[in-house]
């Protein structure tokens, strides 16, 4: 068993189906040896958390919702590899954080996709980032998180 | 005729004079195959939609304006290349529509700018997305999105 | 003296120490050659310029405020590159700025970080861009700027 599958058993992590697109969109793009994912929101398969963080969400429910971002960007980046070890290194992450005006812990609630994809791909899964917010995002979902990744 | 240049003739679509940026950037960047181009808005040549998706504008008039701000897309990249046909695929676009708190439409504005490009581009012209919202715009207008494409 | 260096000494310009990130992510991924900088905040080394452009910042202060995280990012650059000698070009900047419904002047807010940039590394600093609102950023920074780079 590669590493990265390893890590997901330890970690009792089961990715979910990668979702399909809500609009006219792909879930993610290939260039290079680039994938681009399209922005995930934090869906488990079933619902759709949404709400705005530090309002109708506490910080640490904004931090599971951005885990799960995460773990939906994974388990794109599994359909469009084939395999997770394809994934030579995460190289980006964009988090847009559904707030609002007095909102200051993003960076802290992007830490619940960031340290998944640590937990996971271990050294290949440290990345450059932004965090940002957002005053609203589609179908009201409390984080929305894109990716870009180097694979081989 | 290329089949790109007879899709905008069958959807008489002129594409707008690319416009010049408003302020100290330029409208586009090639490194490598692709081609990155600035964050757009929705100006077709005259005047630029302007107002909050969802309290100055219509859902509608929120999709019009992203498909102009990819017809300037395109506008920017026939400029780029000196053709479209140079144009492999559409890698990436990034959509920030101008709206509110209680806004949840924002993947359905952004479908004006991609069905747009599916209809020209066909295959190529799907694309990963982001669609988010922001409290306010440059100029304050409707919406903005930039683009990544692969160019040959 | 390259020419970068001669004109960060010309233009009075010392570099801060690149700032470590708040959270689990890296200042600065490299993947082929591009180099892209995760998003900077206006941080002299000292104070990190805080409050919304438009109410507690003026256009001028918010300017400063795009011009530090410009100067950050070269930081990070160096860092990343050993020499800013390395830089090719500036590909791409994207710009939120913090601040509210109303405000219609992000472009002339990162005019400060993009003239900058051309200031210092002339040709090569011409870059495309987005620059767009957020209704808050991290520990309410006033301006939040990421790049990516064409290093050699």
């Amino acid at each position: 068993m590669s590493k990265i599958n390893e890590n997901l058993k330890n970690n009792k992590i089961v990715l979910p189906k990668p979702a399909s697109p809500v609009a006219s969109y792909v879930p993610y793009k290939i260039v290079n040896n680039l994938l681009y994912i399209s922005g995930q929101g934090p869906f488990d398969g079933k619902n759709l958390i949404t709400g705005k963080v530090g309002i109708d969400l506490t910080l640490e429910e904004g931090q599971k919702a951005a885990k799960l971002c995460a773990m939906m960007i994974l388990a794109q980046a599994k359909e469009a590899c084939g395999s997770l070890d394809r994934i030579f290194q995460c190289v980006k992450l964009g988090g847009f954080v559904n707030c609002d005006r007095a909102f200051k812990d993003h960076a802290l609630v992007m830490d619940g996709a960031s340290k998944f994809l640590i937990s996971i791909l271990e050294d290949k899964g440290w990345h450059a980032r932004f965090a940002v917010g957002a005053p609203s995002l589609p179908l009201n979902m409390a984080v929305e998180v894109d990716a870009i990744f180097e694979i081989k």
